[in-house]
């Protein structure tokens, strides 16, 4: 899922993400709640009509945001209080609130209100934050549906529970208990290392109910979505694409480059002669470096529209290699790519 | 001709650019020399090559912006020493270097270097400066062709002689000597009064070859180009429509509104009705403000669309009220429109 969390994946219009084959975009509960108000987005028609996207969206339900963003926060079992992180006024979320927002942006994906566990987190806290996540979920799913609800959304579960096994196992149990349409993963990447959040990764997944659609929250470098590929993951999403192609940083069939490299500068060839998009079918290494820097908007348009690219075809390939149960081999070619990096001047 | 400075009208693509119905584009000298260096772009093939744009592209000699952009600059007959406004390096530009530069980009037509005599100046010092610009247009013409050069450029010459008429008459007669592909006025709206620029266009615009174009430089103020339509102008450029389309400024038939105003928070309707643009067809007033607030790219790119297929429309009806010589009726339906402003909040 390309991330659009200000209703607008950044850069991009929304026939460019269709062209992409973009099925499924992310929005944000947080971001849309502050600005511009889900009543203003509810009295246009929504958020699809809104930003004009047809295809599906699901709504992070702002929990990890408030965790990331918002500079003071107060936990409380009714809920959250926070500063926003525009202005500094102050709002309370509670999960009532959170599912009220996310159905009157008409959201189709509606994810549980949760509190994300820190990392480092001691195990009194983790299973403290775990059952707080999960009496939330448990009100988020008995919650009533508004008025100015749009449609009534699938709603998704987030497995919490830090990075302690036995945690993450009370915690998918207590969600699975309560029946949601899907089941996320949550709370990884947060700081903890690499082989720890593997762990997590793997150890879960597998309890996760086979029918039901297993979302791994936040994680996007394309090494830690094979391993999760692996564990049975099969929905992901993550700004890496779009925040790394503003930033320079480019994915190709020969791994990671950064456009600004000196000896791109009368480079004439395209960022990657095995790419389809738009920008490779257009423009040359030279004219990217260029836009880069002079921090043009077409740079940022070129650069998302050709990460996303990257992006989307990856998934579509290793879909289709699970499909083919070849998805072993799948790894085993991309992952040497992947480590690639050439970056610096 | 929306402007390119540095080989990008910004926010927009070439596509794009071509959809609009832009028949030819401004780009810089000045900046293009600075970064990535005309020899660069020279070496991908030319400027069109570089950018990816098939049609005409006109070349400003850099002589605005060596008076513009330059923080301490040193006129000499040879020519202009400045500083990069980019990283305080010095250059020196002379009239055979900018044809160089002009010819090594590949420009279909080059302008002639000039002193951009600012407002005020003493008589004796416009008298000076033109006199200046005419010793360099001579060098400019009988400069040869480089071995890099990608093609010859048509060459126009560009009148100044300040706020003087009589200085206006003998940089035109100069010029009109030396035998020019076309002719631009120069100098204008460069702080002087609006009567007294609107006198230099209608007095200098009947002394220019009738057989050759008439390009009035960097006004874009649509009334200002109403004035000088009237007069005999046939090119303009400027950055209006693009840099007011990233300020939130935006044209429509109704006059000029700015897409901040709070009442357009869930305005549902698109910014004109009667306006057949991609971001009128797609999308509503609430959303371009939302984008606006958020300072979203795809703002950016959504007004400067819209503005420049305002402007470019605009000229379209102009040119053909002109040709049925409904010239007079178009400029009394314009004017009222273009005097509107819907401002603050």
């Amino acid at each position: 899922m390309p991330v659009g969390t200000n209703a607008t994946v950044k850069a991009m219009n929304q026939d460019e993400l269709k062209d992409l084959g973009a099925e499924i975009i992310l929005s944000n509960t947080y971001h849309l709640y502050l600005r511009p108000g889900h009543e203003a987005i509810n009295k246009i028609g929504g958020l699809h009509k809104f930003m004009n996207w047809q295809g599906p969206i699901l709504t992070d339900s702002g929990g990890f945001q408030v965790f990331s963003l918002s500079p003071l926060r107060k936990i409380t079992d009714e809920g959250v209080e926070f500063r926003s992180h525009i202005d500094g006024s102050t709002h309370f979320l509670t999960p009532e609130l959170v599912m009220d927002i996310q159905a009157a942006l008409g959201s189709d994906i509606a994810m549980a209100f949760d509190e994300c566990t820190p990392y480092p987190a001691s195990r009194e806290y983790a299973l403290k934050s775990l059952q707080l996540t999960s009496k939330w979920a448990r009100r988020c799913k008995e919650s009533s549906t508004p008025h100015s609800a749009l449609r009534t959304p699938h709603l998704f579960g987030i497995v919490q529970g830090g990075t302690y096994a036995d945690l993450r196992k009370q915690s998918a149990e207590e969600l699975i208990e309560m029946d949601f349409d899907g089941y996320a993963i949550g709370g990884l990447s947060v700081g903890e290392p690499k082989n720890l959040m593997y762990d997590m990764i793997n150890y879960t997944t597998p309890l996760l109910p086979q029918d039901k659609p297993h979302y791994l929250m936040g994680i996007g470098d394309l090494l830690d979505v094979l391993e999760a590929g692996s564990a049975g993951i099969a929905m992901f999403d993550c700004v890496m694409p779009t925040r790394n192609a503003r930033n320079g940083t480019l994915f190709t069939s020969a791994g990671r480059i950064s456009i600004k490299r000196e000896e791109f500068k009368t480079d004439p060839d395209p960022l990657d002669i095995n790419c389809g998009c738009y920008t490779c079918r257009n423009y040359s290494k030279a004219y990217l470096r260029h836009l880069f820097m002079n921090r043009e908007i077409l740079s940022m348009r070129l650069n998302t529209l050709h990460n996303l690219h990257f992006y989307l075809e990856f998934f579509r390939k290793m879909r289709e290699a699970i499909e083919n149960g070849e998805f072993d081999k799948f790894r085993g070619q991309q992952t040497p790519v992947l480590q690639n990096n050439f970056h610096g001047d």
